[in-house]
């Protein structure tokens, strides 16, 4: 499901001067009733658009309906083009674990939570067993009051389709008889993978108001990383109509239906890369306003509700950190770094710099195992392990006198055999990955 | 998933008279920690088997774990060889609807509550939306008590895996990493569209008893339908060990694992087509215990929780028939058949033998609507309309003064352009099929 | 709980015509932070009060918060001036079961949630087990949505308060310091016995809107039965501001707090006697659409989910009637009748115009069991056994050849020791009591 | 509420060496069909009883039906004696919270699940909404599985009996008839705020091997703090029957049921004092294994599943302690403290032998609410505090350069207009209490 040709830069050549925005969402027209006929081809369809900021938003027209009757929201729960790997060896971008107790998904079902829209389609292929089973953990049925659901539609095969969906229009295409259960006047197709917080009641809102075909959230947040020559770029008049996009080297003239652009300003990470998810979980310690703000009492952030005893600290220095839902913590130090739900560091170990993902088990630690398997490294951080600037995910097994330093200062590099890679200079220890006692790496 | 490959037909050669039994389902031993070099080979592993009634069982042993931690059960919910089709056309096998209120998989997994096995992974594929749209919300995570849990595993590409599954075994075998994460000592694998209702915790104290590599539950009621060429074929010994099997012509030696089977009496139905599955809702209507019983206290039956108003009469007569859930039923005649939920049956309307499905939804009748869509049939039964031995699918639209009768007296028909088909004599209005006004079928 | 403080009808004198309307509940502003010296005194604040129809409410103001922040529902479950004995015998008048799959209170917290209001506290304390449990049941806290929930308040001990609730004010006086964990601005104070339907956020609108302390919500419906003197009365300007009300014969002004009145147009149900209770169940059989509505798709009726099997017809005729789930009904007649959950009806039974409530259970008829208790009555309605004008209690256990017919054409008559009583000419079996065989009531 | 009457402590005088046990809980057996003269009289029911250890249990007798159908637990959720105020000033005993994600009585409720005993019926008078509201949260109907629920029943009035519950055995009396709904075999009485494990399926197949009328759980673990001498003593015979209870200074022989003793050996708090609800505290920190484990994967305990960000880290030095979820722990010390959910701790703290409980909401702290009230002291602990040896309730607001450190060295002390008490010399601030700036206490 290659929804990265939803990913692209607008330019606002309108005053002469282009602008470079992100295209980052696209809310389509409502389908009404199912037709069988009707094949929506989005990559071909943005002749004119005009783009607007959302303070210019007129007042909402009341005889409308509400968002959470009429709108219903397409969340893409992973994309095959990843470039996350080997975080998503096992599992969909969107099943990646952020900031200890969360996975990246629950940035934008939270959204569609916090703008009251609460039918919510997850469509699902490539790796997605833990995402279907997150999905329908975190936000059963009940959970999402009257009438809402989060749905997952994973990839099928029938008599007439046996393969698999062929990119996003035809994973939408295919899923028309499904959405047609609870009609809908608007689609909100969301990448499931991207870190923001945003109200997309005022993106309708402006949507209704401009009375646009199809409505492109697009941000100006270009940073150094978004300079991808494989990103979109579109051209904008002075009514911030889009005239032209292109999605690689491939331009495309918008010539019939009327697309608008909403231009949203603040945080939104795209997770285009390693590097990316790393900043990302940096960026939720440093200060809680700064990056994404998961202790925000006015929008929360949802995830599967847990039931884990309380953290364990038994001699822990802990500096600008956050430390996950039922850790044990010896006698350890730590700094800058993520620990995620159920974390065993033992006695003298030093993390800094990093992100450990955690555990979705506590390991017995009693003689009968341990005589079975006492060979074998537990999970956890061993003792005097020493871990910097590293993404150790979970169940991960790291043994005694570890260190996890990037000693030869490695670029990039595929140790994959050896249970890591690095990746912009960062470790990244593989899931259930195994590093032996004593290595150095 | 031809888990079709699992239903075999067992000859009794012990005593030099061969009794025909049928293998049902499968109970394979636990995988214990999960081996990624481990790849169970089923239909390759039957060599020696034995076969005991369940009056031998011997007490359980009381040391080893009890079901509801050590067994796990992988229920099938689709065959791609389905032979229920048009009822598969846009759903699996598990979620075609039976007997007003269920859909098919209801049987099996409530046979796993009520032998207190709350561990249930339901691999799908084929059509799947429908069917784990259904297990979702009937069964959420928090509906099985502690630790229990029905985990859809749609079937996914990774990069080990671009293709769909690849028959049972593969399918079982891409998922051992998630099976992995509860370990249990058993698995019980059972197709999702059978009919029956069979204590478990019978079958895995005999299982245990008979310190069995694999024991296959097998049924002795071999009726006039079951005589299928396709079907399996096995021998046993004195002992009732497994001594070769076929499916249809491939006769197969079973020659290294233990392989018993465990023989059970009652009413069993395999929906191995149209026919079968009519019969089995007219069993249902007949007496409330010949057929299937859904009706039953002490091993009740489960479902999606409704909150449906009641059903509304005007003027029915109704003989041996079941009604689901907030039906709307004018001046009707109602004989022998099985009405599902939301069924509306408009004056005048004489129906016999068949089996309604039902909507998924109300349809609103109001001035508005009606004069949009005048022309259009409204979902539900017309006015004056007969209808006698047919299978009508969900939100069918039956005009007024029409006749489902198979006039022709057609054995075979395929009328799917038209919204139909005819089984086996049997009339099959398709799914949201419309069958307009003084049709005569 | 006498909450029938809070019942009373208005008069129109602004006119000189006094117009007579019912004062049905109140909207009370916001009580803030938690002010431990803070007390309303409802029944004393009534100065000048203002009257005002629904189609006058101004547009919204759209900088007030929704309403599902800023209020907060009160549901009285139970009154202990029940005129609705012996339906109240053992539950209080939410929990009375109405037509056939709903209890009382299923109205009123429908109304909260299809308004978009889902922070309901249900204050009980009289009969309240089976209303307690109805409303955990059926609005467990995960079905209402992000910070939604149904908080039942059951009455209890405290060192500074030792005695019961004292009336309505002492009952929300006592819940003040949990109320405060939710901040809201407005209280809706509803009885949760009442059957009508209504958009709560419309009168929010009105409240705001008319910036009065308290708002009245009056039906003009008055009919024969609320010829009550019991029932309070008020005086009205011309601006509609209410200047005096009386309650029984005590008469008190209006003067300070603003005090405004909406008026209601529709359908509303006091339930102030065993009449009322039976004609609203006649109502909703009737047609649809004149009593409530209880197959509205717009504003659903929310209860308990079932899991029920279907209704089961073996030979029925059955004329405006409705059916509610799980029934079994063997060859009988059935006319303009309520019949509720798992009712069973044996052969060669009459119903008419009666409300059988159903049964908790599905009773085994087992051999075991009619061994032990042979001379029992079974659960339901027995073999040739009429019933006429009656209503009839859950779990009754009503005997063969047995005549429920009022023979006698009592007006009121209390035969409670014989297991029923007559009230208005209705005939009402108790919960679970037995009628033996061959009884003419 | 007074269940005290079934704590009282076994005196073994069979051997001529009377041994002190202690009586924890009752098994008493199954009521069945409920019978309206029935009035269970436990005080006066102790005639012969006999003891013996968990080690002699025979094997349980197969036929016996399971558990989890035949067995309801019963558990009292407050006492009106309380010893524990002011913890129980605005809660009942079962809801005070423990080691930092808990409530006391989720010890018992897990046991019970654990135990595989799924229909759990709490009984509440006292200070109850908060029990309620947690007990209805953390174990909705859902979540027990198969006809497995949490039934809270709270006090009530009704036409016979207009006064709340008369001890314990009333309490039972006037719920029978809610407990009629599902028949169970054996009741099991538990007092909701102790904190021990224990298999109850144990004691059940113990009290049915024995045949007893009633079997009370015993504990010989008699600590200093036991010697109360408001706790009864029973004497035993040889045969570990006992021949005579006292409660108080009330001796009662026990001559006609059978009444046998199941003795447990292990770790079991009563929580009769503050400073035994610190104890428990200060053990769960010290080893994980020696008090009442939290964190046991075999046997874990349940409570309110939470949906908190992270615990955030600013600059911490923490040793033998555990931390809640969601917790703001900015530059502080904290040794041997157990802190609760969402605590923020501000720059300069220093936290030793504490218990902090934490606060339920997080509170905002903005410019707009820092205008409203600038000199109100915010939730949590200020900045340069230091609390030693210290309970502090739930949304207590210590201000800056306090000091709660028992400076005077008091034995005990009411300060409650100030916001504190002193019992054993341990500090306790009430729930909501504020302490202003430089306060030294």
């Amino acid at each position: 499901m290659p929804q990265t040709s939803l990913m692209m830069t607008l330019q606002f050549s309108s005053s002469g001067t282009p602008v470079n925005v992100q295209a980052k969402h696209f809310l389509i027209p409502g389908l009404g009733r199912y037709d069988h006929k009707y094949s929506p081809k989005l990559p071909s369809k943005f002749p004119k658009t005009s783009i607007f900021n959302s303070h210019q938003i007129p007042n909402p027209i009341l005889h409308q309906p509400p968002v959470n009757q009429s709108v219903a929201a397409i969340v893409f729960g992973d994309g095959s083009e990843s470039r996350l790997y080997p975080l998503t060896k096992r599992r969909s971008e969107g099943a990646i674990p952020i900031a200890s107790n969360y996975r990246l998904i629950d940035a934008v079902v939270s959204n569609c939570i916090n703008s009251n829209i609460n039918k919510i389609y997850a469509l699902t292929q490539f790796n997605s067993t833990s995402l279907n089973s997150h999905l329908s953990r975190a936000y059963s049925v009940a959970s999402l009051g009257k009438e809402g659901f989060v749905e997952v539609i994973a990839a099928y095969q029938s008599p007439e389709d046996q393969g698999w969906f062929q990119g996003t229009a035809d994973a939408i295409r295919r899923c028309l008889w499904v959405l047609e259960e609870y009609p809908v006047a608007e689609f909100l197709v969301l990448p499931g993978h991207h870190l923001y917080k945003m109200d997309y009641q005022r993106v309708i809102e402006s949507h209704r108001n401009r009375k646009s075909d199809i409505t492109i959230v697009a941000s100006n947040g270009i940073t150094k990383r978004d300079q991808d020559p494989g990103v979109g770029v579109l051209k904008i008049n002075t009514e911030n109509q889009v005239m032209q996009y292109s999605l690689k080297s491939n331009k495309e003239p918008v010539n019939y239906a009327v697309v608008e652009a909403y231009l949203f300003e603040g945080y939104w990470e795209d997770m285009r890369s390693i590097e990316a998810f790393y900043q990302a979980n940096m960026e939720c310690i440093k200060k809680l306003n700064t990056g994404y703000n998961f202790c925000d009492r006015d929008s929360p952030v949802y995830t599967i509700p847990r039931n884990l005893p309380p953290t364990v600290v038994n001699d822990a220095m802990i500096t600008d950190s956050v430390i996950g839902d039922g850790c044990i913590l010896n006698r350890c130090k730590i700094k800058s770094t993520v620990v995620g739900m159920r974390t065993k560091i033992r006695d003298g170990a030093i993390i800094e710099d990093s992100v450990i993902m955690g555990s979705d088990v506590y390991q017995i630690e009693d003689g009968r195992e341990s005589s079975i398997k006492s060979t074998s490294v537990p999970i956890g951080i061993g003792e005097n392990t020493e871990i910097r600037k590293a993404i150790v995910d979970k169940n991960a097994r790291i043994g005694k006198n570890v260190k996890i330093i990037n000693k030869d200062n490695v670029e990039e590099g595929d140790r994959e055999a050896n249970g890591y890679i690095i990746s912009g200079r960062i470790m990244v220890v593989l899931r259930s990955a195994e590093i032996p006692d004593n290595s150095i790496l």
